[in-house]
C-alpha cells in the first residue's frame, strides 16, 4: 500500500491541531572560519528550548544525494511522494506566479531566445532580458485566439514566461519546441497520443504567429516552449488525512503548491511577524497549518550566510507567539538545505523538530544540525513528517487487528 | 526482489541456534515525574550487560507514526511485509482463540447487535453483553447445518464471535452484512466475484435464521458478520530461511501467528518462568525460537506503569536461563511500544539488541530507548530484525558473485 492510501485507511477527525513550520532552505552548510551553519550561528533560545522538550531528527527530502526543486520538497513534506505525484513544468511555473489557473487550461514554460536570418537558434535565453522587457513583449503576445481557443501569456522572471492554452478538450500531452541546443531551428511541436493532435497544431500555430510579431524585437525574436501540462488531479489532504488544512505563505508559489492538495489560503503580509499575526488571527477555523518562511531560501541563494542567521533569529524571536496558542503538535523543519555556500538548493539532509505531549523526548538540546545527528526521530525522509505529526496528534487509529 | 525472496535464495541451513525474545508492547513513554520510560525505570543488570556486549538500535513495526495491531507487529518480526502478507479480520479473531482452522474453512468476525421492531440496528454492539452470555448464545447458533455446509460459531469476548463455515469449496470473497452504522437494516451479502454467490448465499440464510433463533434475546437479538477469510497460503519459515522454527507463547493469538507461516507450538505453561522452561526442555529439537512475553503488553493496556516495569525485571531475572544454553544469536526486542501513559499499543520506535559472536558491538551499555537511539544498529524496519539474526548466525550466503 502507498503511503497515502495507508494513511487515508487509517485517519480520523480530531479536535487537536498541528502546525508545521516550514523554514525554506532551513539546513546549511558550517561557516569555514567559525565551523558552524546559519543556524549553529544564530542565537535561537527558543527553538533550542522546544528541541529540548521535544524530538528531534534529519530529514531527507527526496533521498541521500538528491537535491530538490521547490515542487518535490513540499510535496514530500504534506506527505505525497513527489516520484508518484509529479507536477509538470508549465503549471509549476504558472503557480509559481499565481496565476489564477482554470478547469482545462493547458501551461507551458516559455523562453523569450535569439534566432539568425535562417532561423537558426544563437541564444536560448535572448540575452537573458530584463523582467520588464519581457512583461512587455508577453504584452504583444497574449491574448491571441487560434480556432476558438485563448492564449495566455504572462511574464515570470527575465526571459521567461508562461503560455496558458484556455479551451476545450486540450490534451497537454505533446513534445517541446524548445531542442534545448543551439545551432538548430525551434522544433515542430508534436502531439504524443491522437487525442492531443488538436492542442499540438494549435502551439505551432502560436508560435508561428509569435516569431511574426517578435520579428522586430531582436534579440528576443522567437519563443521556446516546453512543459505542456494541466493542473494535476491530486487526493486532497482534507480526503486523506480528514483534516481542515491551510497555509500561511508570502510567496504564491508555495501557496500554489498547497492549494493542489487541497489547502486553504490564508491571507497574509510579507513580513515574519505578518504571517504569525495571521496565524493567531486564523487559528480557530482549521486544524492544520502550514507556516512557510522564504527568508532563509532567499539568503541561501543570494549566498548571504549572516541574512539567512538573521532570518532564522527572526523565527526565533516570533516563535512564542506560534507556542502560546499551544498546539497539540508542533513541526518545524524546512523544505531542503540551501547553505549560502552554495548559493542554492543542495541535497544535505536539514534538522527537524517535533514537540508534542506525547513525543518521547531525546537528549537533543539544540536545534542544529549537528545536535539533530543524534535525535530520537533519527534519519527519515520527509514523507514521514506528516505520518508523525499525525499520530502525536491522536489522529491515527493503528494498523490491522 | 521483495525481502523473503532474496532470503530465499541466499539462506542456508546450519546447525547454529537463534533465539528471539519478544516482549510484547516492550516501548514506553517517559513518567512525567520521574522522565524514564517503563524500561528505563526497571532494573534490568543482565538486559544491560547483553546491551553492552551486543549491538543495539531502535525499530518501526510498521513506519514511523503507524501504529501496529498484533498480527501485523508481529508478521514484521519474522521477516514477512505486513502490506503484502495481509490476513483477513474474521481469520484473525479465529486465531486469536485458538479455533483449530482446517483447510477450506471461512470464518467471519461477528457482533450480537440490537434490532428494533422495524429491523433497524440501535446498537452494534447489544451493549456489550457479558462474555458469559455470548458464549450462551453461540451455543445456541453453533452446529447449523445449511446445504451440507456446518457453521460453527465460538465466542470472542463481550459481543464478539466467530462464524466459521466448514465445507467444499467456498470462496471467501463476499461482501460484509455489518453495515457499521445505526439506524439502518443489516446489509444483504453479496458475492463479489461469481464464484463466491454460494457462501453469499449460505451467509444469508445464517443470518436469517441467527435472527428468528435470537428474536427472544433482546438486546442481543441480531448477528453482524464481516471479514470473512479463510486460512492465508504464507510460505513457511522453513522454505525461506531453512530454519526449523518453533515458538514459546502463553496466549493462542501468538501461536497462531506463527503458526501461519509454519512454525511450531511448543507447549508452555503461562508463566514466564515456564516459558522459560520449556525453552530449555525443547532446546535440541529446533533452531528457532520465539519467546512471547505478553505481560508487558497487558499491563501497558491496563496503563500500569508499575506494573509492566516489573514484568521487565522478571523476564531480565529469567535471562541469564536463556543465555546459559548459549545460542549463536540472541535479539531481545517486542512488536510494538504499549506505554502505559497511552493504555494502548503506540507508533513509537522500540529498542532492540542482537548478541552474536560476530555483532560488532557498539558504546550502548544500556537496553533502553534512550541509549539505543545511538546503538549500531541504528533505526530499523522491523522486517530487517530476521535478515540480521540470520547473519549473525552464518545462515546466509552472500549476494552476487
Amino acid at each position: 500500500m502507498d503511503n497515502l492510501g495507508l494513511l487515508k485507511s487509517i485517519s480520523k477527525p480530531s479536535p487537536t491541531k498541528i502546525i508545521l513550520l516550514v523554514i525554506d532552505g532551513l539546513g546549511g552548510l558550517p561557516n569555514p572560519e567559525t565551523g558552524k551553519t546559519e543556524l549553529e550561528s544564530a542565537d535561537t533560545p527558543n527553538l533550542d528550548q522546544l528541541a529540548t522538550k521535544g524530538i528531534c531528527g534529519l530529514i531527507d527530502p527526496i533521498s541521500p544525494g538528491i537535491t530538490p526543486g521547490s515542487a518535490p520538497g513540499h510535496l514530500a513534506l504534506f506527505g505525497y511522494d513527489p516520484f508518484i505525484f509529479d507536477t509538470g513544468r508549465g503549471i509549476l511555473e504558472a503557480i509559481g506566479i499565481g496565476f489564477d489557473l482554470q478547469q482545462g487550461d493547458v501551461a507551458a514554460r516559455g523562453n523569450f531566445c535569439t534566432v539568425d536570418e535562417a532561423g537558426l537558434i544563437t541564444d536560448r535565453r535572448a540575452g537573458r532580458i530584463s523582467t520588464e522587457k519581457c512583461a512587455e513583449l508577453c504584452q504583444l503576445l497574449d491574448g491571441l485566439v487560434i480556432d476558438r481557443v485563448k492564449i495566455l501569456v504572462r511574464p515570470v522572471r527575465e526571459h521567461r514566461f508562461i503560455a496558458v492554452f484556455r479551451g476545450w478538450g486540450l490534451d497537454p500531452d505533446i513534445s517541446d519546441s524548445d531542442p534545448q541546443q543551439l545551432g538548430v531551428t525551434p522544433m515542430s511541436i508534436t502531439a504524443l497520443n491522437p487525442e492531443a493532435s488538436m492542442l499540438a497544431g494549435l502551439a505551432n500555430q502560436f508560435i508561428t504567429q509569435a516569431k511574426t510579431i517578435l520579428a522586430g524585437y531582436h534579440p528576443a525574436n522567437m519563443v521556446l516552449l516546453r512543459g505542456f501540462s494541466k493542473r494535476p488531479q491530486f487526493p486532497t489532504m482534507g480526503a486523506v488525512y480528514k483534516l481542515k488544512p491551510a497555509i500561511i505563505a508570502s510567496y504564491s508559489m508555495y501557496r500554489g503548491l498547497a492549494s493542489l492538495v487541497g489547502m486553504e489560503i490564508i491571507e497574509t503580509g510579507a513580513s515574519i511577524e505578518d504571517e504569525f499575526t495571521a496565524l493567531k488571527q486564523n487559528y480557530a477555523n482549521y486544524d492544520f497549518f502550514i507556516l512557510h518562511i522564504k527568508g532563509t531560501d532567499s539568503a541561501g541563494e543570494d549566498g548571504d550566510f549572516t541574512r539567512k542567521a538573521k532570518v532564522i533569529e527572526q523565527i526565533d524571536s516570533a516563535l512564542p507567539r506560534l507556542i502560546s496558542l499551544e498546539p497539540d503538535v508542533i513541526v518545524v523543519t524546512g523544505d531542503h538545505s540551501t547553505p549560502a555556500l552554495l548559493e542554492g538548493h543542495s541535497w544535505h539532509p536539514l534538522p527537524v523538530l517535533l514537540h508534542s505531549k506525547w513525543c518521547r523526548p531525546d537528549r537533543v538540546g539544540e536545534f542544529s544540525e549537528s545536535a539533530c545527528i543524534s535525535g530520537g526521530l533519527g534519519r527519515l525522509s520527509a514523507t514521514q513528517i506528516m505520518p508523525l505529526a499525525m499520530a502525536n496528534a491522536m489522529k491515527l487509529t493503528k494498523y490491522g487487528a
